[in-house]
């Protein structure tokens, strides 16, 4: 049996999504921007993908939604952006994020540390949550930006954007949110959340890699990343890649409708409980950050003594995916920065394994997934050198 | 019947192209960076498809190339990733470029000089080419770069690459080249032109949209437009789309293998001569910049008396798509910037059509178009009042 377990790795293409791609290969195949039938063919679907968009994060009419090739891509936008626009051209100095955001905010806020400015990195607590009361404490008069995202890709805590938003609009700087690991798992709203920029990719949602968007409300324009043609207003060059924006529009579509939310909230938190209590009757395991609080799909299990990498290469041989952590990372075997992040102990950094589903697995596949993770954590401690010589010191608190 | 003469603009994608990514978006979806079946499941057509590049453009195995969103992207991770090396980070302050560039370059040029950037825009001659000589007059001790297209979207004209980048080679300043216009139609050869780095894009030579690639020469390496994960050896971050950058490598091979290249010059052509000399009995029609040295698909043809919008509707009226010039500049009715860049008198420079053919393109096609053309020209010019009122002063050494 295959059993697919690293969703916030990478979806499956929703077939549905598949198929209103389908056309825009090889029939409807002209530049969107062009004054002929070949190009102006492709704008009904378009348009109806870009309302779906908009609808699936409940964005303003006014406001703009761009297509960009991926989350990546939008997090470079906005950060370089007010880099530029701010800082390397304006009187501010300050960006605030935190520790345990994915590799393309971190990696581009140190980069922007290389030119001068000063990036503030606020910790998680013992839960694994930022604390909306740090962002207070640390925003400044020359701040640009603070950038947090919505729900952390390894643990699935979901952090309070609602807060920070308010913290945020009160003292009048731009508040940007990475929500590719929240959108299709709870609901997303800018509005309601004072979100100004807001950060998405399709492919963790059942829609096609390649392709993410960006939310930018009205009156936050910014410098563009990519300069060229007058696609997305300005915002953003390029020719625009029908086929996939069309397949972003109705994945999001399928993922944020009230059915779909709920279907995560009742019926894949259930399949993610039934693995994680099933795993949590083996000895000296546990759920780090613990179970308050996350999205619907994702758990992140430290078992003592097992090498995460280990863990995979046997989960993998009996067809099971999983991951140790972001897969923007996973090549190399570094002690997974978010484990760090809490402060565990070496040891432990190494031992994490996340489960993460989606609405393709059935409760024959996490049935089947429970026997092989057993028998795998069985056999790998009993070769386990840590787990046989050191004392038992898991931390039940993480 | 339907005509479609824009393949500048974007092109169909090939069905085989097309076959070859199927299986990518719901069958064989795993992320790349996964250590798992469902993710190395993806490598071995990936490294196929990376081998189709490097033999497209004949790149040396120690070099790199890297999986972009478009060609606007990899123009832009050049021009910024030297301007922050070299310029911001470094003792250069000049970069050259030509005066007809797309506006992936233009108007990342122009960002440059709102930075301090000094920009020269090397002019084209009265046949549109840009003499390599020019490079060599302006070239200075603090140039940062030099970037040239290899061959024009609007007239096809091939650029003398070869002689600018030993020219380059000789003052030891990098040397990039937009070979978006070139792939498929002629042969690139980054070893033999001494290209330092090369941008193209899958949907002009029959890929998908989305998708294009960034030549970098070994020992070439910039920071990244894209910060994030290590994908790319840390060349640019993201989410592989493992779908088309398949469909690329498969677009690149079908492209480029030495039988489509002859076809391209010798049947495609031939069709492309066929239109043009029967459009060319017209009175008062010419060959903007003339037909030397050109792409075997393009011609950019002036009707004087009809404006090419005017025209552009009548041909779609017709089943036949056409373009005034860039699509990523056709939404607005400002005239064509090559045709101005030619010193054009103004009624002439909204006078340009240009057809552009490719090897989907049959006589039969050509033959209807011809007809449709014709006929659009007489009812055009029967209603023009420019066409009636003005002297003949159509300039023929253009």
């Amino acid at each position: 049996m295959e059993v697919y377990l690293d969703n916030n790795a990478t979806t499956v293409v929703d077939p549905k999504v598949y198929e209103e791609m389908k056309p825009f290969f090889c029939d409807i195949y002209g530049n969107p921007n062009s004054l002929h039938k070949f190009g102006s063919g492709t704008h009904p679907k378009m348009v109806e993908a870009l309302n779906f968009l908009y609808a699936g994060i409940n964005a303003a009419d006014e406001d703009d939604v761009i297509i960009t090739a991926n989350a990546t891509e939008s997090n470079n936008t906005v950060i370089k952006g007010i880099w530029i626009d701010k800082i390397l051209n304006g009187d501010k100095k300050h960006i605030i994020t935190s520790e345990v955001e994915h590799p393309a905010i971190t990696a581009t806020c140190k980069f922007l540390e290389s030119q001068g400015v000063a990036v503030t990195y606020l910790p998680v607590n013992e839960d694994g949550v930022l604390e909306a009361s740090l962002v207070r404490d640390f925003i400044k008069e020359d701040t640009a930006l603070v950038t947090i995202m919505w729900a952390n890709n390894e643990t699935g805590k979901i952090f309070p954007i609602k807060e920070i938003g308010a913290i945020c609009k009160e003292f009048g700087v731009p508040f940007h949110t990475d929500a590719t690991q929240a959108i299709g798992k709870v609901t997303v709203d800018v509005q309601d959340c004072n979100v100004d920029y807001l950060s998405f990719s399709a492919h963790k949602f059942h829609g096609p890699k390649g392709v993410g968007g960006l939310y930018i409300r009205k009156g936050f324009g910014l410098t563009p990343l990519l300069h060229g043609g007058e696609q997305m207003g300005g915002l953003r060059a390029g020719t625009v890649d029908v086929a996939s924006m069309v397949g972003m529009g109705w994945a999001m579509k399928l993922a944020t409708s009230t059915m779909a939310i709920a279907y995560e909230k009742n019926h894949v938190s259930k399949l993610r409980d039934k693995l994680e209590n099933a795993i949590l009757e083996l000895p000296e395991t546990v759920v780090i950050g613990g179970k308050d609080n996350r999205t619907p799909n994702t758990t992140l299990i430290s078992f003592r003594g097992v090498e995460g990498e280990s863990m995979l290469w046997d989960l993998n041989q009996n067809g099971i995916g999983a991951s140790t952590g972001s897969a923007c990372a996973s090549e190399d075997l570094e002690a997974n920065p978010v484990m760090n992040a809490f402060g565990s102990d070496s040891e432990l950094a190494h031992t994490g394994v996340r489960f993460s589903l989606s609405r393709f697995n059935t409760e024959e596949q996490i049935d089947y997934a429970i026997n092989v993770i057993k028998n795998a954590v069985t056999r790998l401690r009993g070769i386990s050198s840590s787990y046989a010589y050191t004392p038992s010191c898991h931390k039940s608190s993480l």
